[in-house]
């Protein structure tokens, strides 16, 4: 087959997708209308913040300076065209789409939005994280334009994915018979040390901001910088450059009114070209009392042929290198060292945002490839295009303000999040363990970041006597909170422990851990376990904030998964007391927990009284009852109960949690789904035995539980509940409802949203086992369209697709390399295809067969 | 006539201005459905701040607090419904319809906003201030709901026109065949004395907040309150109050989580009763750490036999007494007392809010009589539905947080005002003269306001020289700010105190500030007039926050109608060589002006070079160069330039400034009119002579200038162009652009606004000359449908309309007491119609016919 045909493949897979009743707001493909008045599509790599863009083309929610700051805007910050054909009149536009009702302000549309300029008539926004493309739409206007818009991402490479740069290219196609002259400009406003705005809605700053034209001969353009110290934390710079020949204003006349507006858009209207200096004299006046706003403007000129296409690109970037050496949250972690700061991980890279320009603009076309590869890996494959979606999606919220790098000398950094981030500071400091226990995302894609996740983890926040605390505070050397360790986040992070050294198959890392890890596990019969039955039952505190009391599913099914997969790793460094002990505790509390707890249809809460503690949950049906079994199938642990029991569990939550509208729902707690959206309630009782004030989340519906239950429908077989489930989450997410790039739960870009990467590896059954040298994949059924199927994968070190037809199966590697001792694809008609012993690099990504041996159908 | 032909006619009148082609939008009676998500319909009276009613009928933007404070809402106050049919199920809704999208939020609707509670399905919001209803619809509810909502409003009484309280009817309608119990339920939580919101958005307070249940045997409900002093700043109290029985919860349980909320709304469920104290017993804890947000709740219980309707009322009152004493504005004006306190005029008359509610709760029948005879007068009248909606929805300005009275002891008080409210503070302080120069509505509906206003400019604000300081800080018996007069500001002034001594034939009033008035007007010709020709040519700050220079239309326009006001007042006083003295200057600069300005089809700006200074007009057509002209023909004064001249000037203001659209318009100043709107540009070249950098609103789009021009076109006879101006303001306010209830400009509920009063007064052609004793009206044919009209009009001491017909005209006093010399009645089709020495009172509103005296139709 050749390359063609296997894009016709999955051009044909595709259609399929849509085919399958996916509408516009559902498919994968996210096409915007210029009334997606929410969307925001995050520009930004990991740990440098965002700027996003909207759906009508526009910048938005400039969120750089390492805190988190939605709907913030720049004043004077935007692109426009001006294009003239030969003879004719030129046409001038902001390059948006016209502005949406409503259209308030306490003083009109502001200023700095321009509003009054003329905008183009519509557009078309297509997100396809990490691309954005914008199709405008302008009948007046004779040419046509298209914005592609992106931050480089570069599986299983955290620095390269991790730029402080943002690409916009604008490609203006000539669909007419005449030359046409077009102009581009671009204009921005000094986005460093901003403090705040003013009555008038105009930024504050911290010391003065600067701005100047710049041209180092390969790149050219604006330069933003401050006089404030280096080691301020407010400290940065910013550029706007491109490598096209430019005319620039480099600084726009300041004064109280909009001047420095109406002569550039006077100078561009004429012309298009800016004029280096204020030709306009301008009086004297208090400069003191003037706004620090600073404003440069350049432009680009090209004359296209009648039918020529030509791309016009700008990097933004930006270089806001100090945190303040603090979470400064709101759960309590003491802000020890709050006076000091901390360097981002990409200032160690760059010494300021002119340098990021530089390495993208110098590096883009291989920085794009790669980029592209993921992109096309992912909606060119034949998974189903809401779970494409899903996952793209909310990989954003790693590259948001939810997470952020900290450079600690070593040239790795260190890893820490937030649980989300709140419209304007980060919400619940500490990179929580039990919130972050669902997030699989960085697992696949940036398994060093996850593995500096449980060093810390282990090795710092892991006390004497195993208890962990939950929320780091040594990422900043700082002291802890005292409070409870959490039953599900200290189970949770030994899981993910065996999922990071199975990834890694780093064993010394594993060494290094291990004297923790069984202090932790060994915790759990000395805290939760008050009768030595070994089954929890003391008060627990979890991931719903509040705490636990008696047996219950959520924690014992962690414990469970915890002392399997401690049980492997024990074997794995020749522990075998300790791997006797955890396997012989896993088998008894699974026995136990089943007697206990399993109520015929699914696993519940046993107590006496379920109103003699505030905020349980008894006899309810739990989405997070089997959140460890969950963790067990991702990580290659299989069945930690019974099956069968399994089996009904999870199809009961689908059947009592999911709802297909809220109209007559009554929750008093925060609100996810309403009207007539459907969603995935945490909990409900279907056979009455409510508490009369159930745990405080209750009724509300979580993404990330979503995921994680939609995860475990699909390991059991019920794909079409997991993709129904994945389906609705996506349809709130339509832009007009909510923002599709920000799944929200206590914050923006929340951390468990992220456990949407399970629902692609319950799909593609995909699974790494790096100790062993075994990459297998095991599509379901869904995964195929007309017989063949697409699937990405990931390894520690590599990644790419694995493609299956009627014939057999290929395996492309299009990052890094990947060294095998087997490959196994369980294919669903030829049953099993190995290649045993492959060392492949992406090289120039080029497909390798797979020797298909036909075994036994051993399914 | 009977009464009810009367009535039969005034809805013929009223069908007849939907049939004219006033869609939904766009007519007086503003009809919204549920997606009018930024319509914000606000209670409250003159000087008392304001809670608004949404479209969907829910309680939003809290500014009880002597501050602007858009979008702030109270977390768990709202209205709900429970109807149990005998025999059947129980219907539990919130008395709001759904919640519309976006659904946005960092942590989903929040917990206060109680997004997850059932709403109902739809809504339908009827706004025709001071009186908002909204039928509620919901196919599950075996009751119809209606609300009624409103604040008194008493035309000429400033007091009761300034109750801080309102009024929530529920009508409940049982239209099945079977009894059904029926309890309302009101939650509220504690409003006074919020700092601010925490990261989980929660108000936070200053004191400790408290709530109790209260019943003084008339009323009964929720007492809020504080532990401040009486004399902080943000003291406070608050009531929720009804006349019924009820049960209630005076405070719900107060815990970190949402428990207060679940307890009472499984209560309210179960059986629509209140438990008087929690009944779940609630753990200890640290009740400091704890939220102080106090909420409690009241219930009314009723049972509606088949097709009964019954009202339950409750009434929402505030109380914050205590004022910062200053400004504590933006503009400068010094905050020499910003530590003191001054009391709101309305806590003179009331010692807290029960006093409030009880006033309100004991006087409804009288209070609400008077509100309903206004808003007839104006809804069943015969003028322009567009027109009636722009004078009572901008009315609404004078009821905002724009306006204010502080106690001074004389039970007076003093009435200051800012030209319009940011969203979260006061926008321009000092009841800048220049900006309420244009309002006509306080003037014809609260004269004693206005008056009060010209005191303090007259007696506080206008130097030995004559010079008149535009912004007052006298009110706060504060320094004054050193800066430039305003000529415009300065010479309007001077025109309504003739207004105001007109309307009132109080020589008193006069006489007192006439030698202030001598010396403004004075001041104009030593400080503006730089070569003595009579025409002014200086600097001259003015309303659009620059200096013109040179002679120019807006000032000299404004010149002459002061010289001619001043000529009438020292007229009246005996003051000849004033009176000689200002009426040959008059005539000296119309004709000096006219000669120099008028350009052949209008007025402009005479300039050597446009560019010399920026920030001028020249050439341009300015929509205020006849301000002066609109404002001597609202006062009776006539034309002050030649009337055919001014016919052509303002016929070529429509012609040139007026837009039907602004796709291809280029502005980069503040916006308020875009894409498809139509609106009045302030000034426009259609001869060339643009400036570099015009003055800096040249291109904006006021609604106080649209209906000042749209008044003078009225009195120019181009009734259509005036009233496709108003339509086109109004349409730009159609709930789901703008708020039907906020003009805004320089911030919301802008003075400016209430310049559409003048659209009324030239349309009915309405003048009350208090020292004549002569009351005339004069509409013009639009007013007239199927021949006959009913206009309302107002003088110093009462209020009615007058009705004509085919056979005569009717002068009924709605409201005070009338006596007149002569009223005079100019009939488009009967001629003059006459009655003399009339002595008229409200008492039950009799009608009374005016004999008829036919006279020769001089017109």
């Amino acid at each position: 087959m050749t390359d063609q045909q296997a894009r016709g493949i999955r051009d044909a897979a595709r259609d399929g997708a849509a085919e399958r009743g996916l509408a516009a707001g559902e498919s994968g493909s996210r096409i915007l209308g210029p009334d997606a008045s929410v969307a925001a599509f995050p520009l930004g790599g990991i740990g440098t913040g965002n700027v996003s863009i909207g759906a009508r083309g526009e910048l938005r929610d400039w969120e750089i300076s390492n805190h988190p700051d939605k709907g913030t805007w720049l004043p004077f910050t935007f692109f426009a065209v001006r294009a003239e054909p030969t003879g004719g009149d030129a046409v001038v536009r902001m390059l948006e789409s016209r502005l949406q009702a409503p259209h308030e302000g306490d003083s009109g549309h502001h200023i700095g939005k321009v509003g009054g300029l003329p905008r183009l008539q519509s557009s078309r926004f297509r997100g396809e994280y990490p691309i954005a493309t914008v199709d405008f739409d302008d009948d007046r206007l004779p040419v046509r334009v298209r914005l592609t818009a992106f931050t480089p991402l570069v599986p299983l490479d955290a620095d390269d994915s991790g730029i402080p740069a943002a690409v916009f290219r604008y490609t203006i196609t000539n669909p007419t018979d005449d030359a046409v002259r077009v102009n581009l400009a671009a204009a921005m406003s000094n986005p460093v040390a901003i403090t705040g705005h003013n009555v008038f809605q105009f930024p504050e700053y911290a010391g003065m901001p600067t701005v100047e034209f710049r041209d180092d001969g390969r790149i050219r353009g604006l330069a933003f910088g401050t006089d404030l110290e280096p080691d301020d934390v407010r400290y940065g710079t910013a550029t706007l450059t491109t490598t096209d020949e430019v005319t620039a204003t480099p600084c726009w006349p300041v004064d109280f009114w909009q001047d420095g507006i109406q002569l550039f858009w006077d100078a561009f209207t004429a012309t298009g070209r800016l004029e280096p200096s204020p030709v306009f004299s301008l009086d004297g006046g208090d400069v003191a009392r003037l706004p620090k706003l600073r404003t440069g403007s350049i432009s680009v000129e090209n004359e296209l042929g009648p039918g020529e296409t030509r791309d016009i690109e700008f990097v933004l970037a930006w270089h806001t290198p100090n945190r303040p050496k603090a979470w400064n949250g709101m759960v309590g972690l003491p802000n020890t060292h709050a006076d000091d700061i901390v360097q981002n991980q990409y200032a160690t890279r760059y010494a300021d945002a002119w340098a990021a320009a530089c390495d993208v603009t110098t590096r883009l076309p291989e920085l794009e490839a790669a980029t592209r590869a993921f992109h096309d890996a992912l909606y060119d494959s034949t998974l189903p295009m809401e779970v494409v979606d899903a996952v793209t999606s909310t990989l954003v919220a790693a590259r948001s303000t939810t997470c952020f790098r900290i450079a600690d000398g070593t040239g790795e950094g260190r890893f820490a999040a937030w649980e989300g981030s709140f419209d304007h500071a980060g919400s619940c400091e500490g990179t929580c363990t039990h919130v972050w226990n669902y997030a699989q995302t960085l697992a696949a894609l940036f398994p060093s970041l996850e593995r500096n996740a449980r060093r810390n983890e282990f090795l710092n926040e892991t006390l004497p006597d195993g208890r962990m605390r939950f929320r780091t505070n040594s990422v900043f050397d700082a002291e802890p909170l005292e409070f409870h360790p959490a039953v599900d986040g200290q189970m949770g992070t030994v899981v993910r422990l065996y999922r990071e050294w199975r990834f890694s198959g780093d064993d010394d890392f594993l060494r290094e851990l291990w004297p923790a890890a069984k202090r932790a596990v060994d915790f759990a019969f000395t805290a939760w376990d008050s009768n030595g039955d070994g089954v929890l039952d003391s008060q627990q505190h979890n991931t719903y904030d509040i705490e636990f009391y008696g047996e219950n599913s959520l924690a014992n099914s962690m414990f469970i998964a915890a002392l399997a997969a401690a049980a492997r790793m024990a074997e794995h460094l020749g522990d075998s007391e300790a791997a006797e002990r955890y396997g012989c505790a896993a088998d008894t509390a699974s026995e136990l927990v089943d007697r206990m707890l399993y109520n015929g249809e699914y696993y519940d809460q046993r107590l006496d009284d379920v109103d003699a503690h505030r905020y349980q949950y008894g006899t309810g049906c739990l989405c997070d009852q089997l959140l460890g079994q969950t963790l067990a199938h991702l990580v290659g642990l299989g069945h930690i109960l019974p099956a069968g029991h399994v089996k009904s569990a999870v199809r009961s939550i689908h059947r009592h949690n999911f709802r297909r509208g809220f109209d007559d729902y009554a929750s008093v707690q925060r609100t996810y789904a309403l009207n007539d959206e459907a969603g995935l309630v945490l909990c409900t009782w279907p056979n009455g035995g409510r508490p009369r004030i159930p745990f405080v989340y209750s009724d509300e519906v979580w993404t990330g539980i979503e995921y994680q239950v939609s995860t475990n429908l699909i390991y059991e077989g019920f794909i079409d509940e997991g993709l129904e489930i994945v389906r609705a989450t996506r349809a709130r997410h339509d832009g007009i409802r909510r923002n599709p790039w920000n799944e929200a739960e206590c914050g923006n870009h929340y951390a468990r949203s992220m456990a949407s990467w399970g629902v692609l590896l319950a799909l593609t059954g995909a699974q790494w086992d790096a100790p062993a040298g075994r990459l297998s994949v095991a599509p379901v059924d869904a995964v195929f369209c007309d017989g063949d199927a697409s699937i990405p994968f990931t390894t520690g070190t590599g990644w790419g697709v694995v493609e299956l037809d009627d014939d057999g199966a290929r395996l492309r590697v299009l990052g890094g390399h990947l060294t095998a001792h087997a490959v196994e694809v369980t294919h669903p008609r030829l049953g099993r295809l190995t290649a045993s012993d492959v060392a492949l690099t992406a090289a120039d990504a080029i497909p390798l067969t797979i020797t298909t041996t036909p075994l036994e159908n051993s399914k």
